[in-house]
């Protein structure tokens, strides 16, 4: 047995107890859990609205960074006490998970666990979503919402190192500032009022040619109106509600857009590990010297997982929150 | 001046009358053209409701067969007296057309100009959005809606040769015995009833990968109900209406869905002539060999324009309506 976060049935209130351990497979490796990082998809799983893929872990935490404790059989290339990071289906808050080996990320030395945590979740989705579905590529532009968000930190770097130039929306002074040093050309405050007028002056009146979206309906009409030719409009979230109310497929067709649903969670291991190894070419050099970084917003200890799930829901990070998990 | 099929302001009736000879470019070639197909962008643009693009010939027409007469002093590889065709942004009811030389298709030895007319827009059309927008592999299903059309004779036919299966809905017998005939899977009536049920047997319940839709909102729900996880439907008209009703950003997301908006006409000539070189280079051999054909369904004199709408009009044909074009 070991020590996990676990929820509680009726309160939904977190607190350590015990779990079963992980077993090692043959293809992966067995880590002893240093930090792990929360996602709002774990508000959502612990309320039952965003069941685990069949075979995964019922822990919350989708991602996690710890040393490498048993290789499995099959596996070559690491040893016991390498420091890893990854995305999980589920089982991050914990103090043992196990991986396929192909989803290992090594962590560079001048890393924090804690900052490694910051690393899997955000910035796979970013990746996937800006360059493998949306297809940016350098001197095109990208709207991202909620981009001091852990995803919106994560994306406005890699499109900055893409060549690409980004405008966020942001809800914060201090956010939008946050944004703008991390390298977006432009930060607007949604709460001012709409946003697509702002995205049509700068980009001389062409719109956007990718969309990073997690508000969902309310931003549909918009979110159009923001798009160029040929644009993709990338659905990540529906924090704001999922149900449009008029959508015109004959506007989507002479401007030739794509809308395009995506989920990190529910792709296959193969697929994961493809992603992971794009990602980590183009990233890990990036962030070795210094390029891009992680964006921590807070540490928690893992004995406050239920005070930090409530500063999540509050909106108040800019970047990830982290527990640190104890053995 | 010319000769070309004229549209009356009033009656928007066609007859034959005058227009004024296209230049030639000095990166293109001027076509002596024999035969000319219709497709359903004509019967709008007549009414006024798809104009040509900027800088397009404003004369109805958007593909032609037909012998080179003047060859542009850039242009290398063509010779007067080659027979090409091509798509047309406009202008292909008429004695001569210029095309740039980058889209002009040889045509195969064995081939009627009136077979070759039969080709580019929907043959184009059809392997663009399976194989470059739909991303169609060897093993995958689609849904070809109209399976008797002129897109979907040619998409039948592209997907057999790929190795992949197709699924069609077709409103008539001799239509659907067509469809199989050429290489469908299964041919759907949907006169008789919802297709989605039908879909879903047909795919073990898991839907298919690509669908290709003309009709649009009517078929809307239906066809998100058809789509497999990482499913894309391909919208290439909205004949049935444009406006849907409810849409669920939610669903598309949790299975990973692509709605994707498409438009040949609309696009950039180097689009044009990259999309013309990939297509020719998969399917000229095919059809020099007889693997595939270009489905005619029948031939009319350009006197004879304004018949050969009403009949298009009334959803009579199964393939392509070529008009033979006189000097």
């Amino acid at each position: 047995m070991m020590k996990a976060v676990l929820v509680d049935e009726h309160t939904k209130r977190l607190s350590i107890g015990e779990a079963a351990d992980p077993r090692i497979t043959e293809d992966g490796l067995l880590v002893r859990v240093q930090a792990t990082a929360l996602n709002r998809a774990d508000l959502l799983q612990k309320r039952g609205l965003y069941p685990s893929p069949q075979g995964a872990s019922t822990i919350l935490g989708l991602e996690m960074a710890g040393v490498v404790e048993v290789v499995g059989g099959n596996v070559s290339g690491f040893k016991p006490g390498d420091r890893v990071c990854a995305l999980l289906p589920g089982g991050g808050y914990a103090e043992r998970a196990v991986i396929p080996a192909g989803m290992a990320i090594r962590i560079p030395d001048s890393f924090s666990f804690e900052e490694a945590a910051a690393i899997p979740e955000v910035f796979l989705t970013a990746y996937m979503n800006l360059f493998l579905l949306g297809g940016l590529t350098h001197g095109q532009t990208v709207l991202i919402h909620a981009g001091a968000s852990g995803v919106g930190t994560a994306a406005i770097q890699l499109v900055r190192e893409a060549g690409a130039v980004s405008i966020v929306t942001a809800g914060s002074e201090e956010k939008r500032r946050t944004c703008l040093e991390l390298g977006a050309s432009r930060a607007i405050d949604y709460k001012a009022g709409p946003f697509a007028p702002h995205v049509k002056e700068a980009t001389d009146g062409q719109g956007v040619n990718v969309i990073l979206d997690f508000i969902g309906a309310p931003y549909w009409e918009q979110n159009i109106e923001s798009l160029a030719m040929d644009g993709r409009l990338i659905i990540v979230g529906t924090m704001g509600g999922s149900k449009v109310q008029e959508m015109d497929l004959g506007l989507l067709l002479r401007r030739r857009q794509q809308v395009i649903g995506t989920a990190l969670r529910s792709k296959s291991p193969a697929d994961k590990i493809r992603l992971t190894e794009q990602f980590a070419s183009f990233a890990m050099p990036r962030f070795a010297d210094g390029r891009m970084k992680p964006v921590v917003d807070s540490v928690w200890d893992w004995e406050q997982a239920d005070d930090a799930h409530e500063y999540m829901e509050q909106n108040k990070n800019t970047g990830k929150i982290i527990l640190r998990v104890h053995s």
